[in-house]
Formats: C-alpha cells, structure tokens, sequence
C-alpha cells in the first residue's frame, strides 16, 4: 500500500444504487439491520411504545454527549442570538405532545427493485411522549430577521455517506418551524425520563407528522438562513425520485399506514403465524401525518375483500399520535393473507401495488401477514 | 384451499438449514434482524448498557404480562411448593449482579457456510445491573428433594421452531441452578427499573457467565426433576455439532470475546471507518464466562502483529461483567484491519478462524474492523 495507492473518501462510500434482481440482503444492509432496529409488531399493544421498543434509524454513529456542559445555539439571520443550556431550555415553558414517528424508508426492503440502504420491511414506527419547548418560542426569542425563510438544524453525529463528509443537518421552511399546529419542539425528554443515547440525548427536534428524518437528534444549533438549504440530507437524500438524475419532490409529512400486530404465535424462523379455527380478535394502530385516520379496513384475503375495522375513540388529546383499531376475523382451516389499510380526514390511503421510488421513501404499501389456521387439537 | 390441502404446523416450520454459497441474507433472516437487534458498537463506551441498547433475543412474541397478577411458582421434586407473586419476590434479601450478557449465537452470519437462523454480526451483547432473589434460596425454602438432578425454567413465550409448538423452557444442572458463585438470580430489576418488556418483564432468570439462552424470560415456573430435561431448547436447539445427526454437546458459558468501538467516524452505508493519521486511541470491552480476563491484544494488519491493550482496573464488585481496554494506534494513510483478541484466566483464548458449527454457536471468532486512513486536511 505504497503512496500512489492512498485512498481517500470516494473509496469509502459508494453512490447510490438498486439491489439486482434476486440479489439477497447484502451484508451492508445487514449491518444497518442489526445496528438499528424496528418495533416488534406484538409492541403494537403499547398506547405509548416502551424504551428499546420504538424504532431508531442513526445514521453515523451515536455521539458521545455530556448534558452538564452542551448548549444549544441559535443563530444567523436572528437579532439575537441565543446560547441555551439544558437548565436554561428546562426553566422555559414546556409542552408535551404524544407523536407517532416513523422512518421514511419504512418497508423499503420489500420494494422490486430494492434500494440498497437501511432494509425496513414495516416495522419503523414508534410513539413516544416528547416534551420540550416549543421552537416558536425560541424563534421568537431570537426575534429572527424578516429575511428568514428556513431554520437549519444541525446534530453532533459525524460520518461519510455518498462521499460527502457531514454532520447530519436538515432545514424546515420557516412556516412548518414556527406552527403551532403541529408545534415543533426541542424535546429534553422521551416518556418523562431524559433522552435515551439513541434518540438523541440530550436535545432533538420533534416536528409531529413528519418522518424521521426531520426530527434531527443530538440538536446543537439551529441557524436561520435567506435561503433555502442544499445540504446532502435536504437535497441529494431523502428526495422522491423515480430516476437518478431526477431532482424529485422532499420527503416531508407521513403518509397514511395501518399495522396489525400479527395473531396467534409465530414460527421461529419464518415468523409465519399460526392460529386456530373460531373468532381471532385482529387489532392494530393505524395513523397519518396529513390528519386524523377516519377509516381502517381489513382483508383476509389479501386485498380482495375488505371489511371495516372499529376505530379507537378519537383522542383528542393526542391528534399526532396513532389510533387504535381491532376487527374480528372468524378463521378457517387453511392458509391466509391478512391485510389492513387506512384512510385519513384528507382521503389519503395506502397502495395495494408498491409505490416505488429510488430512495424507497414514504412508501406505505400495505401490510400483508401470512397466517396459517390449523385444526388441530392445540396445545396439550 | 379444500379440506385435503389444509395445512399442518409442519408446513408453517422447517428443519434447520445452511445457506448456499454466495447465498444472500433471506427475507426470513431479515425480518428476524428488524425485530431483535444488537449493540451499537460505540455503546460499548458505557459500563452499563443503557435501555434500548442492550441487546436483544426473543424467539417468538414479546408476550403481555401483568406483573401484579404475575406468580413464580416452585415445583416438582420439592417438599414445599412455592407459588409467589411480586411482592413476595421483593420482600426476600435481594442481589444485585452487573453480568455481561451474550447471545450464543454472535457472530453466526460471519460463519461460512451460514446456518440460516438470526443472523448476528459480532454486536450481540450487552450489559446490565440485575437485581433479584438468588435462585439458591427460592430452591432452599423450596426444600428441593435428594432425588432431584435438574431444575427446569419455563417462561411465557409461545411459538413454533423447527416444527415443534412450545412455551420457551430450558435447564440447568442442579449444581449450577444452587450455586453460589456464579449467583443465579431470579431478576425483576435491570438496571434499578423494573424490567422492560422485551427483557421478560416482570421476572427472568439471569445465570452470570452463560449464554443468553439460559436466561430465561417472562418466567413463569421453576421444576425440579429426577433426569435431564429433553425438551427442544436443550436436546435439539443451542448444540455444538458437526452435523445434523450429531448429538453435540450443549452451548452453556460464553467464550472469550473482545470488541472494540470501531475508531473515527463511519460511512453511513458500508460502515467502514474513516481516521486521520497520527494517534487513535482504540478501546473496547473483553469478556468471558470461564474466568476473568486477563490480557487483550490489538493488531492492526488483520493479526499477523499484536500490541497488548491495557487493560481497565481489575473490578472485583462486577467479577462477571466485561473489562475495559485501550491501545493506542498510530494511524498512516492507507487501508487497515484492527482486531482485537481476549484471553481469560483459563487460558481460553479466541480463534483467528471461524469455529465451525452448524448452529453458528458460541463461536467466538476475532472481530475485524476496516478501517481507512484518509491524509486529507480533514473537515473545516
């Protein structure tokens, strides 16, 4: 490994590409898969989803953060720029909002062809109870300059992707940073306890309604810009597009998805589920960044036939968080496909054939979960 | 789907298998990648592994407890059988163990050819402060008979594997189960909380020094018997053999094992390592469940040279938790493997090639980093 040979960083981080057909999970992929990890489907069941059980997608590595000594900057076109630590953003009036988060690559691993990075089959979601100030209040604090138009916002996790060195950074046009509906936070705390490492401690962005990759963790600065932001997670990633060259639509606001929480019990390997003859009580959550979810169906015969599903009572309290449903499926000996789909207050629903795109972003696909009904006499 | 094509649990499982060469990772592999998940490497910097970061194995549902209804119960070949719910459980002197836990099956998907079951890299494993009543004392008030040989665990979790319908049940030697040093505890505490759902709330046994398989969760049952338990978990499953007809011998302590926190910074998709030349400061952690460890190498040409690491204090309050180590690398331009090799007190040591079983178990193969040193001004 002479001189001539140095590598540098274009020959540690490739484009972009789509898996071959056929071509199996690479073990790139699988590395992601066991770095980071879904929510098991049965976790469902948890109005608010416990800690270690709730999705987390990191894109570098977890960065070592010391809570006594960080501080939160906001600067640039404001008139008065703040430099907040944690006493300081925990003595501010705060809010909590309950919000069902999902990864905007959830189910990309089921896609044809596969976008070859993090391989979600469905499982990226979670809802947790964030509390924080909401950033409008800082904003207006800072007074920010009638010039503004987006608030960048900036993580301390460091890493390469498609050759480009970075700190994870993505911007929210100045209307979605200063709403009150859903309100923004910089949240200090995950179900009433400080934040986990993973989800971002000691400070994250939580904007309801939006996929992940918005609400930016390890958040140490916030900048207001006169123009829009062009950095890689704004404008080369996390873009829908159907070509490479295509600049695409962004990725914003979740789209309408049901799960159910599988029944019966599982095989070990296959994860195909078994049930027995009679009434099998289906339930699951269903949810949307674009309104309320109003309708829930189910199928058992993979989408050919639906039924309604009874909704949970509408919780007011908590319109960014999932709503709750169940439906009772009278099983028969023989093998199944069950399948669920929502709809939301905009008429929003999901896809029976796959949404594709390059990134294999804001797919919601819906759900189909082999189950296999057995008559026998059950267990001993 | 007429009545003679109805379909038994046999069709829903299937034997074990070996992935062909060159075989990707299967849809079956990944789905059991998503659900369970492994420690982020740079999560090694913290003694105890916070939630959520902690690894974790669940062979098939999560399943929902209550602990205020939830009872142990003590039986079989006992004088007096015991039937305690939470309450009891915490009124009894308690123990508290910090225990380095290990999935039998790290470092399965590395294995060539594969044993297609969930597919670990190195990550699986993690470490946590468990508080319980010593398992010793349970069996002591229990007034175990002069008969009994074994004690058998069964928790709550209800599944299929390789055809077989089960709750998940396994030994342990009598010796072992009222054995002192290792205390094998009945935990409802990880980490001074109560235990998290996906940790066996509200009770698992923890059997410091063993595989994970031993720890059984969501623990429901205690049974003391005059043979050796047979059940699938213990005569089919978690068996080092060579092939399908060999019995094999059973998998119970954890082999020596060190891993460091990948240095630098990383690609975001094929995770390599990014450093600068000069110093790197290289930790991690080294464990084993046949003694303390006493001495960890470090190469950084993929083990054809080793440096000694320097080994953390010797902490004799966590005699079964894992030791910290560093080494301090001088990094130069170019393309490097970083490994890292523990031995214990036993004089146990781990292999620079794969150790073989078709289980992929207890197979303690050296880790192996890329690492890239890029000679560049580095960021702004």
């Amino acid at each position: 490994m002479g001189p001539e040979l140095e590598p540098g960083l274009g020959d540690v981080s490739a484009p972009a590409r789509l898996a071959d057909p056929g071509e199996g999970i690479s073990r790139e992929e699988l590395a992601l898969a066991t770095r980071n990890h879904g929510l098991p489907l049965e976790a469902l069941r948890y109005d608010v989803t416990p800690p270690g059980l709730h999705y987390v997608l990191t894109h570098y590595d977890i960065p070592e953060t010391d809570a006594a000594r960080w501080r939160l900057r906001v600067g640039g076109l404001v008139r008065e720029p703040l430099s907040l630590d944690l006493d300081a953003l925990r003595s501010l009036p705060a809010l909590t909002v309950r919000v069902t988060m999902e990864c905007a690559g959830n189910g990309r691993a089921l896609l044809s062809p596969r976008p070859v990075s993090q391989p979600w089959l469905v499982e990226a979601v979670g809802t947790a109870d964030w509390t924080g100030v909401p950033l409008r209040s800082l904003l207006a604090a800072a007074e920010v300059g009638a010039e503004a138009v987006e608030a960048v916002f900036t993580g301390s996790d460091h890493g390469i992707e498609r050759g480009v060195e970075q700190d994870y950074r993505r911007s929210l046009p100045l209307g979605v940073a200063t709403g009150a509906d859903p309100p923004v936070l910089v949240a200090y705390a995950m179900n009433g306890g400080p934040l986990p490492p993973q989800h971002g401690h000691p400070l994250r962005l939580v904007v309801p309604g939006w996929y992940g990759m918005a609400h930016v963790k390890w958040l140490r600065e916030i900048t207001l810009t006169d123009s829009p932001f062009t950095g890689f997670q704004q404008a080369q990633a996390y873009r829908l597009r159907q070509t490479a060259a295509d600049p695409g639509e962004p990725v914003t606001r979740i789209a309408p998805r049901a799960l159910l929480t599988p029944p019966g019990f599982p095989d070990f390997m296959s994860r195909t589920r078994v049930v027995r003859p009679g009434p099998v009580r289906v339930a699951g959550r269903a949810w949307s960044g674009h309104g309320p979810v109003t309708a829930v169906e189910v199928s058992a015969d993979g989408g050919r036939t639906w039924s309604d599903a009874v909704l949970g009572t509408s919780d007011g309290d908590h319109p960014w968080a999932w709503r709750r449903w169940h439906h009772v499926w009278t099983a028969v000996p023989g093998r199944h496909l069950l399948t669920a789909r929502a709809t939301d207050a905009q008429g929003g629903t999901q896809p029976l054939d796959q949404p594709w795109n390059r990134g294999g972003f804001a797919n919601n696909l819906v759900q189909r979960v082999a189950v296999v009904c057995v008559d026998d006499a059950g267990p001993a």
